[in-house]
């Protein structure tokens, strides 16, 4: 089994973390490709980097010249899935909904801990969509952005730790999904700060493609996710464009 | 890896069923182990039998010798599964939450289709307090039991088909939850009728079981769910103490 | 009129001081049948606890030798009111939705304070079900359990009180339902502390069952609460079986 | 114990049957007193005629010249109650809600049935602040209006009991509240003819106001319907001032 | 265009406040009547008190000899929208909603501050009935009256402002919604202390009443807001039965 | 005042259309500018082509050269108004929201009347998002899509008409917002067949948009809708790419 995970953002160091972490728990024969968008930003943190992050994963996606079982898009509360599910016949999984989902099955209530204050409106109004919102606790950010992730990775971590532990005591969350990913030792950390099941995204989107590929399901084709009508889309893919404008220079 | 997927009724032949679905979807290295409750109805189709199936459940659980990994609560719409949580350190499913949550990876709207008209409530409270109602279309029911369902089964097939559709084009649902098993050709049957997904319980809890486990998560313990507190508990387990009382004889 | 009010634990003493508080409100011509359940724990903190006193009390009441008029399950939060409702033909109130339902003719919202923190899912979750979270302002517990009741009062009087004060300053409750009896001095204590009105669940209980007697209204039989269908039901009643068993001894 | 019943229209024969059914159901020692607004609509049957009567009904109260013990709204999904809980320091019960709490301890889901169309919205948004609609299957109206009801009522009860069936059948309804009144005969109709309890909200009414009394309860007044504070109201009483007129005369 | 506002109080320099405030956005063909109660309380500050000036504001419009395009309700939080809906063919829009709805173009949550603590539950029942609640992050209120807002306008508007910074920091609101007018200076310093956008719920009214008219849209009438039906209401109007009831002294 | 309304498909007889509608309410000093995106499909009906048009109409208006005072999207349902949100300093209307606000001013419900049936989803989750469905009847659609639209205009509008009556008798929508533009003769029809408001978005966003700049009122930008972070964004905007690489042949 092929899986396709794509990264959100062009940063390929970031793509290569997400591929090794999904490695981690892939079956024996699962074989986990990890791709990084053709255009977009180097961080995905709003919601214009999120819908250009959505066209260039499709971008992405539809170019790649082999078949594959199932894609995973793994970014934190970010647009388009439900155009990579309008445009495959494979399953797709969004990690934030993976990492929901598979809360739900441990404790009565969970939080999402994620870095940016500004990326909480977007994971909420995601998982309102995906209708996984009754059992939220709350999303929390640690106010902390990418930058100083890096620069100072010690206080960032505290930070989140600390939004965590927030969560589990004041809004009595009883697992943790992080909105975050890149750093071994957070997970770690997280969990013996709070005492409660940690979810990773990727990691857990990771099971429930192969899954879907196991029970032989994928995305109903019926109507909200039918394939595109036949119709004339200009600029489209928006790379394969740029390959022939260079191609005829 | 060794799951235990327990029957809720004391009906052997159809924890035998259950046994088989389980298989066709567990991993190489999964040993399903399927149980019967020492006691309850021969099927559960109510809050009464349901509530009692609970404790039958955990009583057969708990006076399990062997160790094991995962725990399935193999019926639809039926009380319980939070007694379990609290009994076991290891993940506890219930199909009707685990093929909700893996119907919402593919389509809009889902709808579970069940024989009687009475375990509709149960199913839609179940679903309520999963937090799993947002995007469920409808729960509907034949009408037809489960005597029905043996006796002319051709009967009871065409009344599940007939609901299943109307879910998919009166209700909207993209994807149908089967809430009654131990038909191979209802599956067929519905999918070929409606052309949208279908899922089983069993085969979901599966897989979802599974990747708890793989992903090395179990059941929080912080709080809903922590094991009970130490204190005085009269004539439990049921069975263990009926064998007493029959020893002594 | 006889109302037999179901202890939900088997702490003898408890049931006294229920049926004791039950017919300080009782009219005139009510009798009020306080009964302990033959098995379970000393006292219900937890969801397996809960849902053994669920069977334990619908055992005792199919035990019962008498006509009763209605039924009151007095334990906060505690699953088995549906089976109930389905086994009899008088009316069944479960003391957590009399509480809630009373408080909300009271004020524009209302919380419940009780000891545990585990206890607050249950009570939580029991409201979802009955349709009555739309103004439950909070559950708040006091941390304290039913041992430190015991040992010392003071204190958890104390902590009680914080909560409720709590309640009506930060969550703007209007109403407090006492998720917590046995204590003549609290109800004062709160309702001193606070100046809302204090509802207890098992007075508010009666008022109710004796309201829909005198109404000629019981549980509706048409659908999710009809009698049980007839079928094998092994092992039922327990403690019948039991009894059996010792006889042939 | 003096009990307050308000009509909420100026039409006296209708105040009388209120009157009528209130007391059938009312204690032994309970007084009921029936009144009739001094101006208004002499049907209500939309929101200017009810803000109207909420006034009248107000104005009634507080002229009423000897002590009472609680008060009575009986009109069906009309505004004032929250009016009269700030004037009052006795219990006020609204019919429409006394009817869908009463409803809610017997049936899993209850519907309204009632004669206009245009009282639907007015009904439904009442229970929405009541937070009572979780468990509301549908409010439905027969179109016939009173008018109707009076000159063809043989044509107009069936119409009621159409679409009290409808509620069963189709909206899954397990208890019917009947949001019109004056007619013996029609609770028994749809009593038969769907075969579900029928809550009448008067009488509901009574029981849940003799019960606040016995409990020694009443509304809370420390914040939503404190009593208003000290301030120049112009023209209010309405009739007093009106009566003051007519003796300057 | 004409439009009539409606001041919901009897105090007639807060009348003028809010005429002028109306004039400030209104277009150049527009005319601003502002209209004061001929009863009621000199400001509303309660159930009460509002279902009175529901009246009363009803009674005003109807008096009200001249053509007019459009009617806005100038009372934050207050009854009687609905009313005027059937009265009138024009459309009617209430200020509180006017400022929500125009609120949620600007941000993805919005608090509304007033001042008085027991406003706070008919803003938030209001907006509950006008469906526009998913975006509220909070009502909040400062806790001083319009007494003390005379007094100690410094310490009442400090009080404002504090409630303000913490809808936006602790409610996370984006934008906040005034209920509570006739301070310049306060939207200002609300402004410069949250840096979000501030939206008077007058103004917004005066462009929404003006692009209804603009459009040619106005009340629907087929169902909730039709005309009142023919038939004989008592006492109304109230003040045209007062001056009648003078005339014929 | 100048008001960019952008097409979200790339039909330029479909621009000009809204141009004109948009001008019919448009104040006089009102300029609306139409604009057609570079790329994407030329009729947008599901998740990819939305999410593509999002993109290309953030592109189309960063790229606009003159300066102006608000921008409307007019795409039905469609994906992207956050996006525009963040890039731009004045405010952004979507039509969706706009028809929806407009008409929860005209009704107690209003539905939406869509043509393909693949649209509603779409619809039903930008309103979810938008906080509008709390009075949200129904989201209907004829079934027949844009081609048919053209090739049989009678049937069509036929098709709408009737969907738009069931709204309002079946669903009791009060108000209807046309989920599809660009035939004058739609609107009068629907009306005749109804009698309810017709709400039309693209106007009603043009005096929405109008109205916020008239108020001197914009996006918050203190969380959501900040403007983007500083940060390395390849191959953005998509056409002025494009347009280098043009260029540079």
């Amino acid at each position: 089994m092929r899986i396709l995970v794509l990264n959100v953002n062009t940063t390929a160091s970031m793509t290569h973390a997400i591929g090794e972490s999904a490695r981690q728990v892939a079956s024996p024969g699962t074989e986990i490709i990890e791709l990084t968008p053709d255009f977009g930003a180097d961080s995905c943190e709003g919601n214009f980097e999120s819908y250009l992050a959505a066209i260039a994963v499709m971008d992405k996606v539809v170019n790649y010249p082999e078949p594959f079982d199932a894609v995973i898009q793994a970014g934190y509360g970010e647009h388009g899935r439900e155009g990579l599910q309008e445009l495959l016949d494979v399953p797709v999984v969004d990690i934030t909904e993976a990492a929901a989902s598979t809360a739900q099955f441990l404790g009565h209530k969970y939080s999402v801990v994620t870095t940016l204050d500004r990326a909480v409106p977007l994971i909420e109004d995601r998982l309102k969509l995906a209708g996984l919102t009754d059992r939220l606790a709350s999303v929390r950010a640690s106010g902390l952005g990418v930058l100083e992730l890096e620069s100072d990775p010690e206080r960032a971590v505290e930070a989140i730790v600390e939004q965590s532990r927030k969560a589990v005591e004041d809004d009595k969350a009883e697992v943790i999904c992080l909105g975050c990913g890149g750093m071994a030792e957070l997970e770690e950390k997280v969990a013996a700060a709070t005492g409660v099941p940690i979810v990773d995204g990727v990691r857990a989107a990771v099971t429930i493609a192969e899954s879907l590929v196991r029970l032989g399901l994928s995305t109903s084709k019926v109507r909200t996710y039918a394939n595109p009508r036949p119709k004339q889309v200009t600029g489209w893919p928006i790379t394969r464009q740029s390959a022939r404008a260079g191609n005829q220079k």
